[in-house]
């Protein structure tokens, strides 16, 4: 029953017969000249007059007939009979060529001296000198620009004859449910087709989003036929895949010609291309990030074929933080993260779940890694394409190590500085390691409290870092999180859910277990790792273990009991030269600011005496002359 | 009575008071989640629930328990008692934590049977993979993208509270008329506060333009004072010069603080900042390029300053094609048209005149000359911000020499195919310079008929550009233009007009001089020169001459009488190797189409016998495999 694709086509023939299969829609609406910023001229603009509509004085001073001030010179003045008095913007009248500045001529009774001849046409504007009647101003595939338009309105136009292009757009799923409505369990709000009418609309098209169609072969054909005849393009989300319940390629083998279904890319795989009535219909993949990838790959460069503009591209060169593994014979398609460490692009990928859209809400550009490429190194240099504004990059810090709710509190509060945190959760040794390749610009790290000299002179020598410092975020609470209030002792009769070995969590555990005696076979679970300790207490919280350890914030974010068994420091390691960074020294003094010990108290749980302060790896104090950071210029 | 700036601020020291002088507005507003695309997060966003809500399965299969299935093994098979099918999508139940496709298992009766142990968690798409109930999405700052909308709306967002800033745009001039009147002899439409309204909504603003106000200090003061108090931001235009009818100055300085008036900034000089009742109060210069530097150099920056999003900027690289000269102390701001011959980058400033618009529409970019600087040389290589999307570059051509209707008509042709013209007119000799300095794809000229081996052999040792082919626009006629219809025998009673030495109407007239044994100094105003054969019919047809030389197209464009005196050639020079250029291609297909020499034929006073053919220097036929030049991908 498992039906396949019966051939996948390679991203460029899948583009090569999207942008040839279909006639060009030609349609055009006439917008109001202030309405028109964006869009693209379908028919020529020319001025309705002159502008300016007759010859206008430059300066201030006298309108008059060159040939009268031939020969004029400091031994040979000439009186002029003939002439205007004019200020800027003064009407020459006809008779006049030229205007003398009022600074240039002597006042002779009611006339004028001039002891200069006047050049033909000198301070003059003349009429028609910056556009004449029913010359172009806009040529047809314009697009029209701001500035464009106050042309536009100087030269008389009020409308502008331009490209338009109706997409209709299908939500088909029995799952789904309409913005606004709180999807009950296994359903989803329709999202996809909301993101592609925003998409779409963004360049320049009038998308129509119909009501949403249940999975049932007749209705969805009934949406399509109905929609075909109004739109220039259609698309269907989703059943685009190959499970028993995506009919989008029967009903549109029903009702015409399937062009394509399947094409080599990820995410997307399942796109889909039909032609019904000679008008293109486009089947969405439904994973979020694979429906991105078709509006983006597949919609836009239709459009643009069609004389849409393209939507702002900036391209940049990066070093992957971290090696990227792909699927030869897949055009893939990567959320990235860009930062800059020093002189240097860092990009660091998202997790690839076609489902995780936080994925592409926390990227700032994406990647296309080619078919027949397997995967690169990290380091490899590569182009990605921003999302956000490329200036936007300077004013993004990146955090890497082990993450802590007081983190996401001191982000909220950097925000407000304009200063943007991407914190990745590798634990402490992924810190480390971000540390020693300067992929991050700080790591936080959870420590074993006071042991900062213990844990890390082992690391000195790998680190080849030179020095460090650490910025004391807060010493939290380590222990015992479950249902009932259990303790240290309890751990041999229970299910226990263990995080992994490196990370704060299970040192602190060994340590108690060894200290107590307790052989960690004994303990149930203890080989049943989860990743960090928000994951513990979800495993608690859903009833699939009965205790683990983690830190008192997050047992009570979860709604737990904790018994707190030991104390852990909460450090943010930088290399030493990074307090010279103006984006490190705002965070610093954020830390340090009585508003986030404030925020520290009161969630609870957090020790503040010595938030703020910073000690090098020996542990002594540093003591820097810090101010807060200043910001790239042009923000807040 | 002339008014002097007090003190010229530098531009950096003006934006440093501008960015420093007011507090921000924290204006915001809620707006539907659909339609905030590009509006900046005021508040931060966190998900309404977690996604998905409950553990789904990722694959078909049946959801276990992972311990059920401890020490399965081919050689071990376990038979499971609690299972459920699930289908991709579908809810796993909460007693399960793994699921195991469907080809992994065998049934048995109404049970499963499985060879392998089930990792915990594996197909799953744990509750939360995407995001879990109230984590952040957007933290404030975050500039919101499409794809962004879409996890907004997955997660149960519908609204958003954004920035927002209000401003009150002053149009103020008794020379202004409304979008929609035709301005009489003096007046113009209010198009600058209309450039302000779109540019500064492009942004994010919310403006409000209000009535024209007429030229007298109280309005504009009743105007100013209620306009404060409504709005974050107030711009009035214009009324910013030294001029007697410039209250805008006097009007700031009654109701509050005069910041500065005066940067060293051109165009844009008489820029103006106050202080009223703590509202920002931005002075536009009248002259429209002037005010587009004000809006992009000051009102832009005071908005990015409060945190909207800056407009997408794409700086390149590019030579100057020409050389340009600047005033040393002032900034400078110079749109250029920016184009690719070859490798290169070519940038060709346009002529500095504030009030001629058609330069920036033109333009596809703009260069800043830093204040110390004097100018460059050409070939300078100097940054330059584009305004449109850089891609466009590569469907732009770049015709340099002597221009003719027909020429426009050519490029309303090629407008269609996607390939944008840019035409400048700087003569035979201007032609012939970019043929040389391959700063040109082609160089219109106009010739005396059939004298191209004669008018170009001088030329070639001086080119150095290799072998030049000709392609054949037109032939057309050459002659006097007048009201009376006057020959060349009239010319020495009459008022002539001139053009340049160089140019083909002048070579005419002087052959033809020659042959009539007229002496050039009894033709009155021989030496009065204006610039090409457009100018000729212009000065005649505003009485400034009464007779002239141009072409045939011209005169009856122009309204006015023509004697036919002489044939000239129309060509299209270009080096040799161009004719592989696929935009060159496309244009000689277009030159060759019957749709245009049916244009031709239309106009009138075209011969278009010849039209298309292409030769080389020595007048030999190039036959060339021509087919239309392929448009970069994804254009029409």
């Amino acid at each position: 029953m498992v039906k396949r694709y019966l051939e996948l086509r390679s991203l460029d023939e899948a583009l090569r017969l999207l942008t040839s299969s279909f006639d060009l829609p030609l349609r055009t609406e006439k917008v109001p000249v202030m309405q028109s910023a964006g869009r693209v001229v379908a028919e020529p603009v020319y001025a309705k007059y002159s502008v300016p509509e007759v010859n206008l004085s430059a300066m201030d001073g006298i309108a008059v007939r060159s040939r009268d001030t031939l020969g004029a010179g400091d031994r040979n003045p000439v009186t002029l009979d003939h002439f205007a008095r004019v200020n800027t913007g003064n009407i020459v009248p006809p008779e006049f060529d030229a205007v003398i500045m009022i600074e240039d001529v002597w006042e002779n009774g009611d006339r004028f001296q001039v002891r200069r001849a006047a050049a033909p046409w000198q301070h003059v504007r003349p009429a028609g000198e910056d556009i004449k009647e029913n010359r172009l101003v806009l040529p047809r595939g314009h697009i029209i620009r701001p500035f464009d338009i106050g042309a536009l309105a100087t030269y008389g136009i009020t409308t502008v004859e331009v490209r338009a292009v109706r997409v209709g757009i299908i939500p088909t799923g029995s799952e789904l449910v309409p913005l606004g409505v709180r999807p009950g369990p296994g359903q989803v709000v329709e999202s996809n087709t909301i993101m592609a009418q925003v998409f779409l609309d963004q360049m320049g098209a009038h998308c129509t989003r119909l009501p949403i169609v249940q999975d049932e072969p007749d209705l969805i054909r009934a949406a399509l036929r109905h929609a075909v005849k109004e739109n220039d393009l259609v698309i269907i989300s989703a059943g685009s895949s190959a499970g028993t319940r995506d009919f989008t390629e029967s009903v549109i083998r029903s009702l015409g010609e399937l062009i394509f279904h399947g094409v080599a890319v990820r995410p997307g795989k399942p796109v889909m291309l039909g032609k019904v009535e000679g008008t293109p219909v486009l089947g969405l993949p439904g994973y979020p990030l694979a429906a991105q990838t078709a509006l983006r790959e597949f919609a836009a460069p239709l459009l643009e074929s069609w004389g849409f503009p393209p939507a702002p591209r900036f391209p940049v060169m990066a070093r992957l933080a971290q090696p990227l593994v792909s699927d030869p014979g897949f055009d893939e398609f990567i959320p990235v993260f860009v930062g800059r460490i020093g002189s240097n692009l860092f990009a660091t990928p998202h997790i690839k779940k076609a489902g995780v859209q936080m994925a592409t809400v926390k990227a700032n550009g994406y990647t296309r890694i080619p078919a027949p490429v397997e995967g690169y190194e990290a380091g490899t240099e590569l182009e990605v394409l921003l999302t956000t504004d490329p200036g936007s990059i300077e004013r993004m810090l990146i955090l890497t190590g082990s993450l802590d709710p007081s983190l996401e509190e001191l982000a909220g509060l950097a925000h407000d500085e304009g200063l943007f945190i991407h914190a990745t959760n590798p634990g402490n040794t992924g810190a480390i390691l971000a540390l020693r390749c300067n992929t991050c610009h700080a790591a936080p790290l959870s420590l074993p409290a006071r042991s900062l000299l213990t844990t890390f002179q082992p690391y000195i020598k790998f680190l080849e870092a030179g020095d460090l410092a650490f910025i004391h975020i807060a010493t939290t609470e380590m222990g015992i999180v479950s249902e009932e209030g259990l303790g240290i002792k309890d751990l041999s009769h229970v299910r226990f859910i263990n995080t992994r070995r490196e990370s704060p969590a299970r040192m602190v555990l060994d340590a108690l277990l060894a200290t107590e005696g307790i052989d960690p076979s004994q303990v149930n679970g203890y080989l049943q790792e989860v990743h960090g300790p928000p994951a513990v207490a979800a495993a608690v919280r859903n009833g699939f273990a009965d205790a683990g350890m983690c830190t008192s914030s997050i047992a009570s974010a979860a709604g737990l009991r904790f018994v707190p068994v030991a104390h852990e420091d909460y450090e943010l390691a930088v290399r030493r030269e990074m307090l010279e960074d103006s984006r490190i020294r705002t965070l610093v003094t954020l830390i340090q600011s009585p508003a986030y010990r404030q925020i520290l108290t009161r969630m609870g749980g957090y020790d503040v005496s010595l938030t703020g302060t910073i000690r090098g790896l020996n542990g002594e104090n540093i003591l820097t002359p810090l101010s807060p950071g200043s910001l790239p210029a042009g923000y807040i």
